[in-house]
């Protein structure tokens, strides 16, 4: 486990490098205010999935108005739909639970290189997931829009609407974590620490 | 623009090290090795996305058997099946292009950040597409499993799925090469370079 202590004194020595060259200058005087400005905007997208994901699932539950509206389980789009976005509302809150965690104490929750390769495997694997349940809900609500379920019940479309909205916005937030969350896991690959140094 | 001819005079002057780093003398010796293989499996992948998509948006078109048949464009999801696959089949055959060129030249075609930020960005996007077109189409064709469509006429539905596995094969394919073109890119903004040295 690195911290981005490691970097300080070698900093020290390096600054002012004589040849002033850009990249090199730009690893070491930049990087620990990075690595930290880096670590809140994966903590703030985690916190934004995990919202968005959660509301997406509230309004996917509550879809339905007593015995003669339609219910939302009758769906199988729906249900799946409720089924990635719970999973994804859980994920990213312990993933913001481990974010704190690296934040405060400046090393990762699990050994390194199990963290970086969890986090960018699951980050992928859900983005995909919540891709999928979302256009399945869109083909669902599209298909609903012409048979008579929505006539007799314009609630249950508008919410199913507002459900499929939120959980793309989720979808979203997911996906651009898992694009840092995959410069992480690559940055380890090749120097063997979450960041350039 | 930079080409693996670059590291053959340094390795020359590398090896042997004296401390024979395990790290380093990876990097040093394998690395020419390793560029020509990665970009082997990225065309292998183009091609097979290429291949599966094309087949996919193939069958689509094809689905209909006359008047009284059900007709492949009266389903909003197909269509989008179909738009998805025949742009990720154009993609990646133009990719696959860029490829050959890259192993027979040791050069990208395009200036070497363009063509790398290009194809992860492509990658990633038309991934996307595709994995919500599949779900899209997956969530009609379980729609009219139930209905009288398929019913009436089952070589309909049968010729559905098979298109929507098809489609699901080139997404998987497209997605790992997004992984193969993000490693790229992280590399490209580490090292300057496509890879390790």
């Amino acid at each position: 486990m690195r911290s981005p202590h490691h970097h300080s004194p070698r900093n020290g020595d390096a600054t002012p490098p004589p040849h002033h060259h850009h990249h090199r200058q730009y690893q070491s005087t930049v990087s620990v205010q990075k690595l930290r400005r880096f670590n809140w905007l994966i903590l703030l997208l985690r916190l934004a999935a995990f919202c968005f994901a959660l509301a997406s699932s509230i309004f996917t539950v509550t879809n339905s108005r007593g015995p003669s509206s339609p219910h939302w389980y009758d769906f199988e789009a729906l249900r799946y739909v409720f089924a990635a976005n719970a999973m994804v509302a859980l994920y990213s809150l312990s993933e913001s639970g481990a974010s704190v965690w690296e934040i405060l104490k400046n090393a990762t929750l699990f050994p390194e290189a199990f963290q970086l390769w969890f986090d960018f495997s699951h980050d992928q694997v859900f983005a995909y997931i919540l891709m999928s349940a979302v256009s399945a809900g869109t083909a669902l609500a599209r298909t609903l829009k012409g048979s008579d379920t929505c006539t007799v019940s314009s609630a249950f479309c508008i919410q199913s609407d507002i459900a499929i909205a939120l959980g793309f916005a989720a979808f979203l937030f997911l996906a651009f974590s898992s694009l840092l969350s995959g410069f992480r896991v690559v940055c380890f690959l090749i120097n063997g620490s979450r960041f350039p140094h």
